[in-house]
């Protein structure tokens, strides 16, 4: 049995991960197995293969996987049943689908018998914790070979270089006028980083935007639309009844639109350090509105209050790439435990940005009518109780305010 | 001396405070003090004052206060240190009301030597909460009398012909077509209730709104505006500064051009059931945006995420009515402690609905650019310390992974 | 169809619930079903039912039930998974046993075609609001009569009158020298309040206590115990495998002969006051110790935080009597979901008052010697990673302080 | 100038600092600064001095400061009005001390213009990352020098060889029966970790323990103490004012002679490992309780349920290493805020390894004899708004269950 590494890239077919398929086979004795993956990130997939095959990587070691269901299906719709933010503003778009790739990695390296796996995410960033927190966590013993942490290939000049010299095709977008923005996309959504907007005082360049028109150019007719939930998943649009990554795809062409979803924004990464992000994320915008729409009817108060005291740190879970550890699982089990009656209809309004819930309806509704009417209610609800609910809450206030003044304070 | 009970009113001159006074005289033996407070409602007071007069106060008795100021200054500013917001949207403009109204009712009651305070809240709403918590904590032998617990005027009929018989003007908008929305203004927000809102189901009517346009009639148009923070505070828009009050209501003002701020919304009550409410918060939205964004650069990560941990119970306390609590100060006091860096300016973006943060500046900044850059950072961070960081983070999962795979479950 | 009312009341055969029984006859023109529950407080049950008999109440309305396995299997054990105490101290004694009578009781009514319930807790304690939550919780159209707060026997001498009146008899300890203490017993403890225990100077008198000897009595040599938990529950004491019940009852002798388990508390009641109790929970006291024995190998580090974090919030749900709530429910499914690996060995050592883990060990063990071990751990650690891991960690407050060194502040 | 590096050596003149003073000069080109401090740890530093001279430090290069009033008063007493513990079990010995000795080994190189500072403290523990998260903290450009991390001594045997070669005193605790366990001392607890310790399933050997009785020896007769609280701390026993050290100080004298504060436990790493450790804490053990016992008559009750809800996250903020980050520093902003009031007498109980709340008292006090009382309370509390209380608390659940059956599910 020989000791050669065998190794599982997260491969893109782009010109990052294209060095860096290069580079393992110059600095490690191993073979590679390449996985690409469609997330929904709207690029071709098959030029990954070519590319691969004309690496010399074996036919039988190249994965190209549609994940896209799986996606949706067992980590965005979960996530979103949450009402999962990250510092009050992020969707955390990028963040959900790490745990994804690394735990599919980590399958075709036990098909393949690899014992390591790599990827193109740098040291500074937060999917390099995503990633290997996953690997590590699905399979202890993994080699994780992270090359923008080893090797010297640390400016753009030096990654081209490399990339000229190993015969790498290099697109116009990476020559010229600077570096491109880093980019990242999926089905939930479609970041930026770097460039200019590395200077927060900078505000975002419009042609920066891919996902989305401007609200300015959006349509000057609003659009309405009807989503069924069930169980905390949206089901159905307008009645039609689809796959979760279908509804994600269709919300996202429908918010894109109407200019949904855009986010500019300053946020703290789990390694320490600040940085500035733009995202469009347009269908999300509209389940998350929406969900918080159906959820408005259908919870009780206090599991809703458990929920949002709950969320911030289950967004960081995410955020900080601990998808796969229990703690994640804990709270995820209380959440999905909370969906159970989540089911129902909401209406929103979709116009030049702006995602607006104008109605809901559900089954399971626990608003009362008859309770909450200001009119006459027939005696469901007895106005005289809520002086003892006053008198009763007031009173360790009052006490001590009795005390106070005893003393003299 | 006399046992006569002396009774403060919070009064707006309305129809159903003005048949409250009415009711006080006729059901107890008390002299009525009435208060109105100006806090931004948009309405006359003096018309107040001369209808307290026709019903025979005093003049001495009658209170009318400007507490403009003093409500943005040390209620609504303090509140939005937190970034608070109710169940993911409310931005509790009539919670935060009821305090300040409270402590001023006390206030004039020992002042004039009352011993009693009224107020017009019905029986199922949270305000007869915030209102008498507050005076109960501030005075704890004030007797309370909450005439919608008491009377039998418990339909808008009954109160009407009451209004009637006592010889009350009653405007149009009470006649006719049923019951007027349930309305309540201050500088914050406006809010509805009522009517066919009742039905969660039904979306809002456009004629319904009164401070802000329809995004779709607002200006083609974007606007931009620069504003100053200080201590968490907003001090200056576009370089000019102004009182709390004044940045409020200008906000307010710039907001309502733009059609930002409305929000429908079903909520949950403190006294157990859900209500649908309505509301336009023009100058609030653009604050807590704004907020979060010179904080996205100013605040340290984790006290940021202790904020955001903590912010749904602050909400709740205030919404509820406990602002007077020690626990809401105790909350207080971390919040404020927290925003001391939090100065400088951000730049947003108004139009058709939304505010959107474009650009960030502080002296205070702790973003830092050279640790965040894609390009080469000259050696302020070192990537290899990212695989340590990773490796310990990850060492629990792997050791429970081993643990598992050792036992063979 | 008679009006006649019918009550279900909770009754123990003692003095103040058969003064109750007497007085629901006098008072309200119903038929009474009396319902009494061994819980394991100790006392025989069928002088209940001669009582109840010689009160006229039909035999079939007669119900006398054994709670005992029920109570500590679903009740006592799923609160101790979560190392459930109030205020830092209190193990719940009482409050989890009110919710599995509320239960029964309404069970009991919709059997029997009754539609009221009633109780002998008085208007100024929490068990009231534990009744009567769960009453309505299961039975939202139920009756509850609570006669504390409705007669006028408010006074110890005005209910004794009663009962000699109407021929109840009447313990010594009822009589002479003054009210005797308050007691309320089951298998988890016995409590105490009132007398002298009324001043929070006063130490607790030694011959107040019942199930335990003091300290200084205790035998001057320990004993060990070895317990077996499966998912979080203890299944044997030294081997022999018990119900959950007698699990229970065999720690509180053991712990009683040991003097385990006193409890002297100044607690802070749902209703707003303060109140003074003495609690002897001996038992619970070796439960709760042990599980954070078996728990501290078995869980690993997040999840145990986040029991942490959640239990105090968990242990006011079930003190305020919410344990019919849905935020109950739901966090006792995350709680649940926690204990699938909490099994193995705890062995404790009973001394004077003290239970002490002296050992632990399980299948499931997360405890890993080869890494914690202070020798050569033979690269199973690399401790060159903690210099990154500590690093980044301390990134943040890197930046931040050098930031405040380059503005000079 | 020269660029000679200047290391600060937390030096305790133990075996393991004096062979990292030796393997510094003998890696480092470097000037060493030795800084010793009387943290109460009951030794002798005299002799560290000596050793440091002989080593060829130079006498103003060595510091020996005596720190036990900062560490009782600064670091130590905010910490218990937290009511902190770890794990539920932890008192934070060790890590309570850490912060003090990183912040004065940070002035000392301000003082000596030293560039680096250096400590004992393995790759494996907790200790390492305390003391550096301080050293960054304080002075982000320090460099750190940690040993353990970098050299090969990595077992007993090499470390004790390495000392023999150079000449170090070696003692006879370090020779022969294997490993000395690991112990750290302070004025709050002292502290042991390894040898027969590593197996959980090891009962603790009555000889380790050095600074309690066994409760078994313990005298039997009992002692009372009257503690006096002022703000949360204690200021004196038995009447006798003393300083903060000093009380400390008493307290563990007294608790040690009792048998108090002993606890084995197998805790969680922040480095991701679990650990066993047994630790004494007499007086702290003693400090714990009595704060609980002043607090709960002088604190609200929600703002005591807040201080638990923070607590956990608060403990593990120092057990981790966060004392100086601003959230641990916001955290006590709250924290101290609360105790305004906690000032009072508390009488404990100790016997044979048990502290005992007795009785407590305060001019505070929140404590409502007339409310709280079984008697008669003269109208003080009325019952009957018990009903309107409990009504409306359950409201939400009643409209839940009456819409569940409407729906017949």
């Amino acid at each position: 049995m020989s000791d050669k590494m065998k190794v599982v890239l997260a491969y893109s077919g782009g010109l990052d991960t294209s060095v860096i398929l290069k580079w393992l086979g110059d600095n490690y004795d191993c073979e590679v197995v390449t996985f690409t993956a469609d997330l929904g990130q709207g690029e071709e997939l098959e030029p990954a293969r070519a590319k691969a095959l004309a690496f010399g990587i074996k036919p039988e070691n190249i994965f190209i996987d549609d994940l896209r269901e799986e996606f949706v299906r067992d980590f965005v719709f979960p996530m979103f049943r949450a009402n999962t933010v990250y510092e009050g503003e992020y969707l955390l778009g990028t963040s959900i689908a790490r745990p994804l790739i690394a735990k599919r990695q980590i399958e075709i390296a036990n098909l393949t018998g690899a014992n390591a796996v790599s990827h193109g995410a740098t040291g500074k960033g937060n999917d390099q914790v995503r990633f290997e927190l996953g690997y590590y966590a699905l399979r202890p013993d993994i080699k994780v070979i992270a090359p923008w942490r080893e090797w010297d290939l640390n400016s753009r000049e030096k990654l081209l270089k490399y990339a000229e010299n190993a015969g790498i095709a290099i697109d116009a977008k990476h020559r010229g006028g600077g570096a491109p923005y880093s980019m990242d996309a999926n089905l939930l959504h479609i970041s930026f980083e770097g460039r200019h907007l590395e200077d927060p005082k900078n505000e975002a360049e419009e042609d920066m935007w891919r996902w989305t028109v401007s609200p300015e150019s959006a349509p000057d007719m609003p659009e309405y639309l009807d989503l069924t939930f069930e169980k905390g998943d949206i089901t159905e649009i307008n009645g039609v009844a689809m796959k979760p990554h279908e509804i994600l795809a269709k919300l996202n062409e429908l918010g894109g639109t109407h200019g949904i979803g855009r986010l500019d924004l300053v946020e703290n990464r789990f390694v320490g350090m600040k940085s500035r992000g733009c995202y469009e994320t347009p269908g999300g915008t509209i389940i998350l509105k929406a969900h918080r729409g159906i959820e408005s009817i259908t919870l009780d108060r206090e599991v809703a209050h458990l929920k949002d005291d709950l969320m911030p740190r289950y967004a960081s879970l995410i955020y900080n790439g601990f998808w796969w550890s229990p703690e994640r699982k804990a709270l995820q089990v209380l959440i999905d435990h909370t969906q159970a009656a989540v089911s129902g209809h909401v209406r929103v309004k979709l116009y030049k940005g702006s995602v607006t819930v104008v109605a809901r309806d559900s089954a399971n509704t626990l608003f009362d009518q008859t309770i909450a009417t200001f009119d006459d209610d027939g005696g469901a609800y007895n106005q005289a109780d809520a002086a003892g609910f006053i008198k009763l809450n007031a009173l360790r206030m009052r006490i001590a305010e009795n005390a106070r003044i005893k003393r003299g304070s």
